[in-house]
């Protein structure tokens, strides 16, 4: 139960991150496999610079248990996989229309709106093939995490509710109530999982888990608060007509409470002791981002 | 290894199919389940009175090693949602466009085009989650049938890629080779891996493995050369531009097709003897359609 890496996260990500995109890299179709396509245009909007925040999370969270940390990548990249899709679909001209993502063209732009619904079909349904495929954990166990990843992607309290509940207020005023619901599903589930999955394939122990699933709540909101805090900061407007924090409580009381879940994620995992300092550290990283 | 139902494939229909539509119900979140009109839009597109083809295949193909046939009706259903979402995508505007569907206004007419995007992206993810949740089985054979299915759902030689392919060659001459590719994978893998997964779960021994994959390969490409023939002879004018064996053969060695994919379909499943037969009364059933 030591950690995986004793630096800093900064360290972490250096390491992490650029063996994340080489995994990806393997289990994405190559561009010319047919239909060339849609593989291009599945590796076009994954292999994209994303911050890989996710499988990032998933990694530390199973290295919280075991030394041996790149077993877990093909698991973390199908959750990565998964974040791309919503994203590639997200933007479609019937849901959110956005013509940009990241400082490109948005799938449908760059391809057209049927390879971008199809190529957001093909990662989900890649993303549950490379689960089925890996054989390195107990069985009972990748089986919880394949139905536990699918919930939390799902439409009942999953990411795929959390956008339709997106778009039902879009222009509508929200309560605070159903700004944190829209935000605990449609961002947070799968962050939430992402940590979940990465402990339990770790071998995290049954007392462990209830920490874990508390920590991994509190640091999937915490994520959206900060992204809220950035896009109002940054003048894009992205996030013109939804739902945010800022537009509810203003930037300093958002910041706040930022804070605020930021130190109950801390303390949920605190009786992890000195293992889970990565994890830790993921709280200072994305609390740090809005200041 | 003796077939769970002696009598008539009508009778097998009249058994299954409401067992299929019973536990399609009990999967599905209610209408009511929040956000709801996103479940509304899952039960309107599944619950819709469909031949349950798939689901029927895979509950047969189990039937002929085990008798408990319940036992693998979630595995069916999570096919049946699988198929379901993919004729909600089939449809949209930026896709085949179809106002349509079984007589009643397509999802995206019923309700949006967000909506029925999102509908889709449920519908796949549930069927992943039900399968994770489901215990009954060797563990080991589950994660492989979570793959397979996935496979079969697929960009690279699955459903997703197929539809590409039928996009890509719209309203373009095809070749015969082109056609059977695009019909192999935009409907026969669905089928076979329902067929596959039905023997698989049900303990199939691995000399058999390969009598069964030839025959739901044979029983894919035949159901859909049926298909087309219907398509043809009831004036729906609904493959309009695409590629079909019709429009290629012709009706009539369509027909003469449609026999000799069945003679080998039968062939293929002639080595596990009594047991198949009602696989094997699949096979009449589909041809006779034909005529």
């Amino acid at each position: 139960m030591k950690p995986i890496i004793n630096s800093e996260l900064t360290a972490f990500f250096e390491l992490v991150r650029p063996a994340i995109n080489t995994t990806l890299d393997q289990l994405l179709p190559a561009e010319t496999t047919v239909p060339s396509r849609i593989h291009q245009a599945m590796r076009y909007s994954t292999m994209d610079g994303g911050k890989r925040v996710r499988p990032c999370l998933c990694v530390a969270a199973f290295g919280v248990y075991r030394d041996d940390w790149k077993t877990v990548l093909p698991v973390a990249c199908a959750i990565e996989m998964i974040h791309a899709y919503s994203l590639i679909h997200d933007d479609l001209p019937a849901m959110d229309d956005d013509d940009f993502r990241r400082g490109k063209p948005s799938c449908h732009k760059q391809f057209d709106e049927a390879i971008a619904i199809l190529a957001g079909d093909g990662l989900l349904t890649l993303a549950f093939e490379v689960l089925g495929r890996t054989s390195v954990f107990p069985e009972d166990r990748m089986l919880r995490a394949i139905s536990m990843l699918a919930a939390a992607a799902g439409s009942a309290s999953g990411m795929v509710g959390g956008q339709v509940l997106d778009l039902d207020f879009e222009g509508a005023p929200v309560t605070a109530e159903q700004l944190e619901a829209i935000h605990r599903w449609k961002t947070g589930a799968l962050i939430g999982a992402a940590v979940q999955i990465g402990a339990y394939l770790g071998g995290s122990p049954e007392p462990d888990l209830a920490h874990v699933k508390l920590f991994s709540e509190r640091i999937g909101l915490l994520f959206q608060v900060v992204d809220d805090i950035l896009d109002a900061t940054d003048g894009s407007n992205r996030d013109e007509g939804k739902a945010t924090y800022p537009g509810i409580y203003g930037l300093e009381k958002s910041r706040a409470i930022a804070h605020d879940v930021s130190e109950e994620a801390r303390r949920a995992i605190a009786p992890l002791g000195e293992p889970a300092g990565m994890l830790l550290a993921f709280c200072d990283y994305l609390e740090k981002r809005t200041q």
